[in-house]
């Protein structure tokens, strides 16, 4: 209990950014699960549930840059009571990743980098196909931009890994930021 | 240390609502200020801070319901790590209120009861005078609706008793709610 207790004061956030379908929600939940096993007080935010609770918000440069501030407020509460967030997001703009960036404390960018092509290939949710079509305007990586970070703490290259290895790469490479 | 963790296990919502100038914030301050003395978990959620982080949240029905909705989202993701969330917000519609409550695991909503010719008398932020010239459309209390709940865990009567009398009586109702 006393561990515990000891855990829940170190909170972070890790921000999780790539292309859809570059995989962050399944490093995200993987992590989390990992965390939640032991026992580590952890949230998980991701982009889909969220947008689901609030389906008005739009994909607007605007209306992403507004959700993206909110979910760093979010996550800059949790973390101050000791909270990890993992945060899995388009987040295509640099600058809205910054701003979120500095509402937290300790703000682990992870760039998720899996190709264009690579993403279209997976295309989990079929969603490249009617952004291809133009059935879905304002795509990342078709129609919208996305600017890739330039100095993340993490970049996981996912293409050629596993999910297991993927993963694995991801906690190592945050026990060395986080000194866990 | 290992009583303050027992208190970070015991996280709940107090939302106060009521109209402008009700003295929402005032008890909310109070309450806050309590609570960290005691080395509580505790965030304070505001409708004007939040409003000045989210300048572009419109007054319109819609755009109150929904951010209501979204502090309550947040104040529910508090909750569960065991944080007490102090939210004072005007939340004028019964239905936003409920939502945010459907949320919360445990959320106590206390109606902060003040007439309005009192609030308008009071006007802290000067802000009945541009209601009633009309400068600010869409004021609670002037030219739009408040609906006062109709079954609050706690109400507060805040005319005729001094600020530290309401929050007395206040912390007093939230003891025999949550057995402190």
């Amino acid at each position: 209990m006393k561990d515990q207790f000891k855990n829940s004061e170190r909170g972070y956030v890790v921000w999780l950014t790539g292309l859809p379908g570059a995989g962050k929600s399944t490093l995200a939940k993987g992590l989390y699960d990992i965390y939640q096993r032991r026992g580590l007080k952890v949230e998980y935010l991701d982009g889909d549930n969220l947008r689901a609770l609030f389906p008005q918000i739009g994909f607007t440069k605007e209306a992403r840059d507004e959700h993206i501030r909110r979910v760093g407020f979010m996550a800059s509460l949790l973390e101050r009571h000791g909270v990890i967030v993992i945060a899995a997001f388009v987040s295509p703009y640099r600058q809205a990743r910054l701003q979120a960036r500095r509402m937290c404390r300790k703000f682990i960018e992870v760039y998720v980098e899996t190709s264009l092509e690579e993403c279209e290939r997976r295309d989990p949710k079929g969603l490249f196909k009617k952004a291809r079509t133009g059935e879905i305007p304002h795509f990342t990586g078709i129609s919208d931009p996305y600017e890739p970070p330039q100095k993340p703490e993490i970049t996981i290259r996912t293409e050629g890994s596993s999910i297991e290895d993927s993963l694995r790469e991801l906690i190592k490479q945050i026990n060395t930021i986080c000194d866990l």
